[in-house]
């Protein structure tokens, strides 16, 4: 190892003490590094409560459809019973990512151990993404379909109520995949730096 | 500033030449670091050309179809039109990111200026992975409403190539998808070190 004065002589400067414990996997964290952790975890809490409201309020626009006895179910078709089950699951799982978001702002450790947890919020997001955006697609192209057909001449509320629930559907996969992003952020820095903490 | 004399004092190493250069933004890339991030790039373009083969592939199979004078063709369905149009978008995208990995992988630097690079990577490897999906999704919803009309008893081939050249899209959707993985984590690399060098 060169002494401290070949360090100088070279042009460096000897790296001061929060840089170095910043890289460092078994660290310290600085109030800044903690105060920015927080306010990270507050956005994706936001994020999810939304994705919640959305995903949720679709199911339920989706289930309740119609009231007339004559009128044709959401279980008749396969696009909306795939509708209903992936709004169904983003609503569950969302509830169990803010539960987890709250209990992190209030205790400042993570619900699972920490390596878990980045890597369950990561996988879950990307994968209940793509999920949702596949049943809206799909959900879509029926609504448009039936649109041509008698089904929604006789049963016009139907159809405007299911293509309700379906754009719910897709302004919750909008913050689902902002979600996605911000714990693929986490993912990265917990692989670079051994820890969710950025800084 | 402390002296390095009080630096080690206080039971500090100074940190050895690598370690500072490799955070510093302007820094000069050991060995290590440059074979490493060969290798990865290597995968990248792997990935990509595997994409574009299947995109290609499936709007290929999408525009030929189908050779009947009497039979549907794929721009009479909205759905068909927009799992061309996605696949075709890719092809291109896919193009022009395989030329980018060669000259990358070659030259030692990016196409574009490295910020720009690792930023235009990501949005559009999220963007038209999302795209892909969605065109996907929707192309089998129609597929399989079609499949019980007379359309496709009538004309089977017609049905059956469709379906083969959606399958084909979510093949390439898969690739995409993990591509866009892998610029996500560049990107991350790039906002905490200043570079898409990783180590």
């Amino acid at each position: 190892m060169r002494s401290p004065q070949a360090a100088l002589r070279d042009g460096e400067t000897p790296s001061p003490r929060p840089r170095i414990q910043a890289h460092s996997p078994h660290h310290f964290q600085s109030t800044v590094s903690v105060q920015k952790l927080r306010r990270f975890n507050v956005l994706v809490l936001v994020l999810r409560v939304v994705a919640f409201c959305f995903s949720s309020a679709s199911s339920i626009f989706m289930l309740v459809n119609p009231k007339g006895t004559d009128s044709p179910r959401w279980y008749d078709f396969d696009a909306f019973r795939f509708v209903l089950a992936a709004n169904a699951i983003v609503t569950v799982y969302s509830l169990f990512e803010m539960a987890a978001s709250v209990w992190e702002i209030s205790g400042g450790v993570t619900l699972l151990p920490e390596i878990l947890q980045v890597w369950f919020d990561f996988g879950h997001d990307q994968v209940f993404a793509y999920l949702l955006l596949s049943a809206e697609s799909a959900g879509t192209e029926l609504a448009r379909t039936m649109k041509a057909t008698d089904t929604c001449t006789a049963n016009h509320a139907f159809c405007v109520q299911n293509e309700i629930a379906i754009a719910l559907g897709f302004a919750g996969f909008l913050f689902l995949g902002l979600s996605s992003l911000l714990s693929g952020f986490r993912v990265v820095c917990f692989i670079i730096n051994g820890s969710r903490f950025h800084l």
